[in-house]
């Protein structure tokens, strides 16, 4: 048995270990093919039947009517960040978004090189985006209002989804989606990197509803387009296949082994509790994110300064507890619980924090 | 040991056995780690390290001065083909393009739809794409000529590159780039989706000299901009990372094992001499690239009806020889002898066709 980690990356991230035996065990021959997954033709009957699970499975976890679409897309969530509005833009409607943080003001600035009117309607950034803004009023003629369901930076995650009042949602769902049950009616478009919950980096999952590919203007590059996607089955070209099959994989172990969305819900609430318990109840963690708005996946905090956060990085690692690092931009530290990250792996590190806190104390 | 096929599908393709055996043997713990090469932060020392080593080979095996700069970029050729035109034309300055079949011709499309006068300035549709069309004449205020150096459907492949005569050549090289040593000089750009030759599948290798990058428009969105991947070092945001590390196990294996691109081209001219050897003595099989413009790459063939070819087909299959079907907008069948694809495979099938010709007169 390797010797394996405790991995709290905030992305690329943790993947349930059955997942990774499998792909170990039949690498060298895909279902007795006597090829690699990675040397399969994405035409084949063999990888049309992977990528076709994976779409089946994305319905029925997410519960996704046929209005819905669910697409592979190559560049993850920030070719998003332009493509969204150079598909769905209506002429002379503006765009509505609203800021909670870096990849929602990535998302805005590649908004505003598409679109005349990008209207920001609600930001956190008052208060060092440590909350979600629920006080916001969406423009009735907006195309969209887009928004961005958890900040891994921040720690911060809409446990309450903002109501378009009839404009249709979008959503940067990459560090959440898979995560917890999802109601899809509002929402015109969800988008999600895979490297967070659903697989390896270099592939993001959209899924979209019918008529918001009527808004894609016909002179885009076929490639920028969601309508070749979707014409196509996510085959316009050759697609990641090797992360298709990873996907595929995750969502077979939450669907059939974890138990579904609700399952893992449980499961990520009662990892995180155990964590934030820790912090609540110390004297040198303090939690960074106002306690309404904290994460389920990310969970930041801070040490009373640098030396000491220095010595709780290093005794952790000697620990065997990887990541736990703040994003450059935030600094503290951060503790990332995606879907695989194990309630043992979670158990391991609260056990460590209160340690920790004893010898320092 | 498993039991492998001799795969010789057009792309995603054969990797080298000693590669996906490297990867089987360290997928759950990446050099010691504990964690798995897709659970491994992109903004890691270890990952850092790989993505280097990928740059470094690269520039070795190609001999690349420091004018040129090594990029990953998601979306594989496909995406090139509009982010060339968007990047790199000049205003009012045409765009030159040579047509040698379906590759091209998306090419050509995807630049139409940026700029105004794009100039096919030689095609071999008028035989069928079955030949390289050495005739030509260059606009000398072009920005840029833009060819395609290996054409994977109809067999066929520049020998000798085009003269831009001073004007930048773009090539799209996705089939045969590190096939065979390259003098760089002459190319403003060149790209090369990575499932053929170099790795698996979503993600293009793009090489670019330094003053193309003066070209690229401020207004583009940042995904799309040659400057955004090379200001953040092919990590402006999370790429494809077991890809990456992929691609850097297979140019090991080439750099390291083979003995770089001379002896790759000479293994590869060794390969298709034993296939095109049975086609040229054959009653059956006909060629269907000219003979001056064959590809070492792909070869395609004949049979002389549907029936015979489907045996042909069935009975590879039975002696383990995959993926000889022909492209089905070309019909006919194709062997793809790319890197991977070692002398005793292709031994193997050419052994095949002689004893199904044996076997059929």
């Amino acid at each position: 048995m390797e010797n394996r980690l405790h991995n709290f990356n905030a992305g690329p991230a943790a993947l349930p270990l059955p997942v990774l035996e499998e792909i170990k065990e039949n690498f060298l021959s895909f279902r007795g093919s006597g090829m690699s997954i990675t040397e399969i033709s994405h035409r084949s009957a063999q990888f049309e039947e992977v990528l076709d699970d994976a779409i089946q499975r994305t319905r029925r976890l997410l519960n996704l009517t046929d209005e819905y679409h669910v697409l592979f897309i190559q560049g993850g969530a920030s070719m998003q960040f332009c493509m969204v509005p150079m598909n769905l833009a209506l002429p002379g409607k503006p765009l509505n978004y609203i800021d909670t943080g870096v990849w929602s003001a990535k998302a805005i600035k590649e908004a505003r090189q598409q679109v005349q009117e990008v209207k920001v309607i609600a930001s956190s950034e008052d208060r060092g985006f440590s909350y979600i803004p629920y006080d916001y009023c969406v423009d009735k003629e907006a195309s969209y209002l887009h928004f961005t369901s958890n900040n891994t930076i921040r720690g911060t995650q809409w446990h309450q989804f903002p109501d378009g009042d009839g404009v249709p949602l979008i959503a940067d769902m990459s560090s959440d989606l898979m995560s917890r049950p999802l109601d899809i009616q509002p929402f015109g478009m969800i988008y999600a990197g895979a490297q967070k919950n659903i697989g390896p980096s270099g592939i993001a999952m959209a899924i979209i509803r019918d008529d918001m590919l009527n808004r894609v203007p016909h002179n885009l590059p076929s490639m920028l387009k969601y309508t070749s996607h979707k014409e196509n089955r996510s085959l316009y070209n050759t697609p990641p296949t090797f992360a298709i099959y990873v996907i595929d994989l995750v969502l077979a172990w939450l669907e059939d082994t974890v138990g579904g969305l609700g399952r893992i819900e449980e499961m990520n609430r009662q990892k995180a509790s155990l964590i934030y318990e820790v912090i609540d109840n110390s004297e040198i963690y303090q939690g960074t994110a106002e306690p309404s708005s904290r994460s389920l996946m990310n969970i930041t905090f801070r040490l009373s300064d640098e030396n000491t956060k220095e010595r709780f990085l290093v005794e952790a690692k000697n620990n065997g507890l990887q990541g736990l690092n703040g994003h450059r931009s935030a600094g503290g530290c951060r503790a990332s619980l995606y879907n695989a990250v194990t309630v043992e792996s979670t158990e391991s590190l609260a056990a460590f924090m209160r340690e920790f806190e004893e010898s320092f104390t």
